[in-house]
Formats: structure tokens, C-alpha cells, sequence
């Protein structure tokens, strides 16, 4: 007698099997032997909390996969393996899905090692990725207690883009295929409408800064953590880590083309956004006064770390006290992605 | 100026970090150097999939590490750590969920190392978590591979037991603090309403089976996986990934008090249910003929591997094909616990 009819579960774990190298799926659990250090991160994502819940299964997993890949980046590590918990609804391609995160897990060199899948009944999909990173040769781990007084601050990339993106969800740009529509009242202009895309991609998918981290992981110089829930928020984590206060020049904030036109056509005020908008996924970082990233990285210094544990907002001369706004994930969150109509 | 008054996701952080040794939460991952080998296995727990939707956030956390800390008891592994991805609607209460997550990981040496938190708008409770378990020294890994022609098979404890307490829940029984109640049609002598009780207490938090697990592991010998999909499903798995046969006695299989006179009761087929319920957690797991587990670990031998790769029932002398019955995750699983009112 042949074996039965494999059930839906164990087809698609055989597909699984077939298109990845390593052999780690299959048992209870995946064996590995390192010899390096190693770091684990876990971050869930949720349809109508952090991504629209008419995304398509291979942006949700495209995202799921840079969204944790950001953590590994502010550790400095090298990522190498996936264990992908999804929960998903009936009608989810779980083969769209699949295909696409193990063509991005291998442009980072990332292998799926297990994982365990479940029937949603209600809302969703949602997943849950755990990732590990070896620690390379001659680097050390970054961390948030790393910020010493008189280091300078730094940003690798703008920040509020990404909100602006979620904004412009909410307001009507939508989906259709590979392309983004966005409505014509923010598409004044054919650098406005490029811009307003853009901003939706970033929002979409985020990009791990996996190269600045090694960088920064070599210098063995500072404190970093990746930017999910708002600069100023992060910050503050940072500075608590670190036991230091900070100065953040608000004038130095790094900001996308047109950012300042897409907020004022969302009425949005664009200091608030780029400081609590969250989920820029760029590394905020410190350095030694007189050291500065290659070039290539782009980064904006935009602050200093001071001695004493206070933290501030300078803007234009003046300065005031910055408070620990931003993404609450324990908070009422459920508005970020309202149902859309497309 | 003092910091700013903690968000909810910080403060509940913070509170984490003071009752947790270890210091590993905090940073954007959590850091590891292990000298061992080490297992990973991911486990989702989804309200009104896996368990009652109306389970106390005690019950849940405990069966969140029971059912995950199984795949490591599969494994012969040593628990060690965990992560966990906890999403929950608005009103769960996070910190009785994580006083008895800690007290039950502290009862079986794991340390909390790391997690993320978020708000689900829609249904929920449902968590992640993600078990290191190091690899003991003088031991091989568990493997469901390691089934050979001539190996006995064995089951570590009775099956069917934990269908019968989910069925029992669909009847009517429901939870009362720490008590449970049975319907009255299930109580019909004081037996047998212990016996549903048991059941259902079976159901909502299963023992994993960690040291039978480490004996097998010293033993370096046969296959093992736990049972959670149904034996039957579970021995196709064991003996495809073994390349064997097998025959199962239905006569043998092991059952709790009273199995026979609940099934009847609850009008289910009690073969069925013990070959197909699920979520036993108990281990299958083959030995070469001669070898028996020490007593304490009450386990039955109930079958034989076979060189030729088919699966057979035997009951009451006669032989039929096994079919790979039982839970499929991806299957339409969301009538397996329906809205209970209590």
C-alpha cells in the first residue's frame, strides 16, 4: 500500500523541503551547532496593524522578513536562519507567500530552518518570524547601552516616509500589482506623485541596514538600535540604555523628497511625524566625535549625546524637552490601517 | 527633566526585566554563546483553534510552554530558552499571562530571553514562542528518522484522552478559577466525573514528556516525534522520515479511566479518537527489540517497525491499512473550539 494522501500541511511542508538547501525542516525542531556568538530577534506582523490587510502574500513577506532583518542590522549580526510561525486565513497563497520570502531570505543568506503553520479563523494573516545572526570576526555586538556623553547622534536614513506611506494608504493610494496608485489630489505633480510612491513602498517595505550595521559592529565604537517606533521614542530607549541624556537637532532631521509637501496635503504636522511616525527601520546610532560613516551610508548627524540624563529637541535656536512619543504597541494601534476599499 | 512618563509597552518591558535573571531582554535581539549544540522549535497557540477562547491567561501561558517544550522533549533536548511573540486584544491581562509564563519557565530552567508585544484588533489571544534547548552531553538528538525494521514501537502515555476533554468543552464544560465543571450528563458516578475533569485538565495543559525524552536521547536509539496531530498521522510522519513500515496494534494502544464510557457518552468512536484526537503530547517513539523504558515512565509498547514502507492497523487479529487521519493545521480546524458560554 502506497502512503496515504498527504494532507494539506504535510504537502506543503514537503514543497518546502524541496526548495530549501540545509535540510532543517522536518524534525520537531531544527538541530544547529555554531561555533560563533549568536543573536535572536522575534517580531510578530499583523494584517491592519502594521500592513494593510489587503496586501498581497508576497509584500506581507517580503516585509515580515526586512522588518526583522532591521533588528539583526542594529546588532551588527549576520543573518542565517528563519523559523516562521503563520497564521493564516482560509484563501491565503501560501505558496505566493513561501515563494517569496525564501527568494528574500536568499539575497541575505538567510535559510528556513523550521516554522509552524496554523488555520486563522478570524482576521489576520499574521506571522511571527524569529531570526538568528552570528556575530562575525573581529566585530563586537552592537547595543543600546553603547551612547557615551559627547558621542555624536546619527540617523542612516530619513525618517517620517514611512508614515506619510501609511497615510497615504489610509487616504486612498492603493495596489494593483507591482504598481501603487495614488490619488490624484497628492499627485500635483509627476515629483510629488514619484514621492507619494515612494513613501508607500518605504511604509511597504522597509530596508534592513545590514551593511551600515557590520560597519558599525567593526568600529566597536557607540550605541544603536533600529528606528520602529519613532525617533523620538527611540531615543529614549537608547539614552535609558545608556545612562546619558541627548540633544536631537531638529533642523538636521533627515527628510525625504517632498516630505514636507506630502504632510502639509495630509495635514500632517511633518516635525511630529518624522519624530513619532515610526517604522523608518534606519539605524540611530552614535559615534566618537571625529569619526564619521563612509559616505556610501548616507547617514545625517542630527545630535549629540550629553552627560546628564535629560533629552531635547533643538529647533531653530531654541530648545525644549522631547517627549517619548511614538508607536505603542500595547496601545489602541487598530486605526493604523483601517480597511481600505479598492 | 526626568524621563517621560513610560508607555504601556516599556513599562510592562521594565517590569519583564526585574523579575527575569539573565539580562538578556532589552536590546533589539537577544545575545548567545553556546558552546552545545542547540534545537529551535516555533509553536503558535491560537484562542478558539488550539484551546477555549475564554481560557484564563494562566492556563494559556502554561499550555504555551507545555506544548512547545513537548517538540523539545521530542528532540531529547534540554530546555533553555525562550522568545515570545505575544499578540492580544485589548483588556487581556499581560501580567498574570507572563506571571505564570515565568513560573513555569523557572520550573523547567528556561530563561525568557526575548519577545514582542502587540495589540490584536480582531479575535485573540494568540502567541508565538520560540524554545533553545541545548543538547545534553553523552546524548544524540532524537530524530524521527531514527526508526529501524525490527524496533518496537512505543507510546509514552494514553492517547484520545485530550479529544475527549476538547469535545467535553464543546459539551458544556467550563472552567471555574481553578476547578472545572462537567456537565452532569458526564457525571454520572463520581469516576467518571473525575475522569472528565482529568480529561479536560488533560486537554488544557498537557505535560510534556522531558525526561523520557532525555532517556531516549542517552539511549541513542530508534525514532521518536510526539504526538500532537493524532497517532495515526504521526506514525505516517515517523515512518516516511524513517523510510520503514509499520503495524499498530489498536488493541494496545493505551487509555485513560473511563476513556471507553466518555466516548460513548460524547458519541464518538473511541478507536478513532485515540488514532485521530490530537494533542497528546505524548512521545511515539521505536526501540530495538529487547529494550524497554524504565517503569516510571509507564510507556506501552503498542506496535512494530516494518522494512516494507506500508502502515497497518491490527485489531482483534485482523490487519487493515492505517490511514493518516488526524488534526491538519491548514484544514478547516476553526469548529475544534466553537464560542463556549459559560
Amino acid at each position: 500500500m502506497p502512503f496515504q494522501k498527504l494532507s494539506g500541511e504535510d504537502r506543503l511542508i514537503d514543497w518546502l523541503r524541496s526548495q530549501v538547501r540545509g535540510g532543517h525542516l522536518g524534525d520537531d525542531a531544527a538541530t544547529l551547532s555554531l561555533r560563533e556568538s549568536f543573536a535572536i530577534t522575534v517580531d510578530s506582523q499583523i494584517a491592519g496593524v502594521h500592513f494593510p490587510a489587503n496586501l498581497d502574500e508576497a509584500r506581507f513577506a517580503r516585509r515580515l522578513l526586512a522588518v526583522n532583518l532591521s533588528d539583526l542590522a542594529a546588532m551588527g549580526a549576520q543573518p542565517r536562519f528563519a523559523f516562521l510561525a503563520l497564521c493564516a486565513p482560509e484563501g491565503f497563497r501560501q505558496r505566493a507567500f513561501f515563494r517569496a520570502l525564501l527568494k528574500a531570505c536568499a539575497i541575505h543568506g538567510v535559510e528556513l530552518a523550521g516554522g509552524d503553520l496554523a488555520r486563522l479563523p478570524l482576521g489576520g494573516p499574521l506571522a511571527t518570524l524569529t531570526l538568528l545572526g552570528t556575530r562575525r570576526p573581529r566585530t563586537r555586538w552592537l547595543k543600546r547601552s553603547g551612547a557615551q556623553a559627547g558621542h555624536t547622534i546619527w540617523l542612516s536614513g530619513t525618517v517620517g516616509e514611512s508614515a506619510v506611506g501609511r497615510h497615504l494608504l489610509a487616504a486612498g493610494a492603493s495596489l494593483s500589482g507591482r504598481s501603487i496608485r495614488i490619488p490624484s489630489r497628492f499627485a500635483g505633480s509627476a515629483r510629488l506623485a514619484k514621492a507619494a510612491r515612494a513613501a508607500v513602498a518605504r511604509h511597504l517595505e522597509p530596508r534592513p541596514e545590514l551593511a551600515l550595521g557590520e560597519w558599525l559592529a567593526r568600529r566597536r565604537a557607540g550605541g544603536a538600535l533600529d528606528v520602529s517606533d519613532g525617533v523620538a521614542r527611540d531615543l529614549h530607549r537608547l539614552c535609558r540604555e545608556s545612562g546619558v541624556g541627548a540633544v536631537l537637532d531638529a533642523d538636521l532631521l533627515p527628510s525625504s523628497p517632498h516630505y514636507g509637501d506630502l504632510c502639509t496635503l495630509l495635514k500632517q504636522d511633518s516635525l511630529d511625524l518624522a519624530l513619532s511616525g515610526g517604522e523608518d527601520y534606519v539605524l540611530l546610532f552614535t559615534l566618537p566625535k571625529g569619526i564619521r560613516p563612509p559616505k556610501q551610508f548616507a547617514a545625517t548627524c542630527c545630535g549629540e549625546v550629553l552627560r546628564e540624563g535629560s533629552i531635547w529637541l533643538r529647533q531653530s535656536g531654541r530648545t525644549r524637552p522631547l517627549a517619548a512619543l511614538g508607536w505603542d504597541h500595547l496601545a489602541d494601534a487598530h486605526a493604523a490601517h483601517p480597511p481600505t476599499t479598492d
